[in-house]
């Protein structure tokens, strides 16, 4: 649920008015969303989507965001297209904020994984990875080990109200990812949060990947340890391999793996666990009460963080 | 913010399947209303909003805020026309709710109120006042003077938590009011909620009436005592007479108004103050923790409430 940024009905007239995209004649806040405030905007020439960034988003980034969903969208990606205003700017200022309009993507997030779901965001993933090859920007991965660390600190003394020697468990998992975390393996500009309410179908077909504000560069096959965080646990937390499988296979469709990106998949789906877990672990802990945005449950990372650890190897992925 | 209950892509392409309104190619939650779940439902053939009426709303009243949005809209207000499914009914069910799909209104509701809203709003009002005249079905208030009593009892212990002294003003305005309350004004079907954020304009010009969901049989003139409350205080609580002046012109330019309706608004406007001051309160001491709506602050209300209460006579209103 997310409009934090209540803008005027003057304001945005104003604001739209920079660009040819013709009149406002509606918009709604969305309740989707986290990071930014989301308005579906409707104007006499069609439908976009108004985003003011918040300051969970560092305002010196978005710059790297407009540019990635500009370059992707080039490359024939489904991914929305920031508009240009009439001075040619896709990043502008609405309220104080930094904001854009960026293209409408039709579809719908599947609330329901089926399997054929996994195999095409595997593919689309893959061409993902491929599409942003030549991009020319890069932006570290604020949320790789040092980052973990610092979450890991400032939620350690209180992490045991979430859960009795949940931070000796952390602890430990910070240690172990340390010194097993690979190295050498391909790297580039990753989604880094591709999980289902990212990823739109029409129907049965992968019709838009969205929302690129946690996009860095990364090892390209921890993109892939995050979707089977993200689309192969049923939620019962019970891991489903078939459709880890089709997962893989779909991004191998597209991007060949080599058999070290492969087996580093354990670890690195284990970092992703606990990534997803130490993020929300924070917020759980620091949200203000009563609150706009009910903070996710840590413990369904724990989970997963644990399910990863438990195995031998890459057969209990169904590879 | 609201959406309560999260439809899956299935459903929802099954439940739109029962209408001729074309295919689902987008479904996005819209963070507006407080009482219902509202999507913004894009198809192949337009724009549409689909709603799920949560517990807040009884189910058994919901069959006559449709008629009643059928009603006007056949009378050319501009209000959202409930659309038939291909069996004729406007009422269905979604993920076991009622559920129906209304016609989308273009507009933006102001943020900013100009005398010139009021004026529209004003008239429109009326206008709704008069093409309710012929409407068959009846909804009793709820929240008339025995559910403010009902409201005041279960927040009396713990009013003054919000402020010292709060429940002995409360019952005491309770008594007046009921002491004060007209008899033998007009009534008929009001719209009972006619706040900006349920008033569209396009430019300068009112386009939309939406939010039938608190629509009851009561006085006529107690809307206009709403919509002085809503329309017409600044965001520093004072009142502004020359926005109230032209409310009331704007609705006696549609319907012609007694002396007794406007010599009984300022107790009119003060029973609706007191009326949003007890449901706010109930709200505000009643939420649950890190609940997803943020309660809106009562002690609003009762600075308008006393501002009525001050007034000697309708001067004070610009009248």
């Amino acid at each position: 649920m997310a409009v934090y940024t209540e803008v005027s009905d003057d304001e945005v007239e104003k604001f739209v008015g920079a660009y040819d995209i013709g009149e406002v004649i509606a918009l709604k806040g969305i309740a989707e969303g986290v990071e930014n405030s989301n308005y579906l905007l409707q104007t006499t020439q069609g439908t976009y989507i108004l985003t003011l960034y918040e300051k969970r988003v560092a305002k010196a980034d978005v710059p790297f965001f407009l540019a990635l969903m500009d370059h992707l969208a080039a490359k024939g990606m489904p991914s929305p297209t920031p508009i240009r205003a009439r001075d040619g700017k896709t990043l502008r200022e609405l309220h104080k904020r930094p904001a854009a309009i960026i293209s409408f993507l039709r579809g719908m997030w599947p609330k329901r994984i089926l399997v054929t779901h996994c195999s095409q965001v595997g593919e689309a993933l893959a061409r993902l990875h491929l599409a942003v090859a030549d991009f020319p920007m890069r932006r570290a991965n604020a949320l790789a080990l040092p980052g973990w660390r610092q979450l890991y600190q400032s939620c350690q003394a209180r992490a045991d109200e979430v859960l009795p020697g949940l931070a000796d468990e952390l602890k430990r998992e910070l240690d172990e990812l340390a010194a097993q975390w690979p190295s050498g393996l391909p790297e580039g500009v990753i989604h880094a949060d591709l999980f289902p309410d990212n990823v739109f179908f029409l129907g049965d077909k992968l019709s838009g990947l969205i929302d690129y504000y946690f996009a860095c560069n990364e090892i390209l096959a921890y993109d892939l340890g995050i979707c089977l965080n993200a689309w192969c646990f049923e939620t019962d937390s019970s891991f489903n391999a078939t459709k880890a499988r089709a997962l893989v296979r779909g991004y191998k469709r597209a991007r060949p793996v080599s058999a070290a990106e492969i087996a580093a998949l354990p670890v690195l789906a284990r970092g992703s666990a606990l990534r997803f877990l130490l993020t929300r672990l924070y917020d759980w802990l620091h949200h203000p009460p009563g609150a706009f945005v009910k903070p996710k449950d840590p413990l369904e990372y724990l989970k997963k963080l644990r399910f990863h650890r438990s195995v031998n190897g890459t057969a209990a992925y169904g590879l």
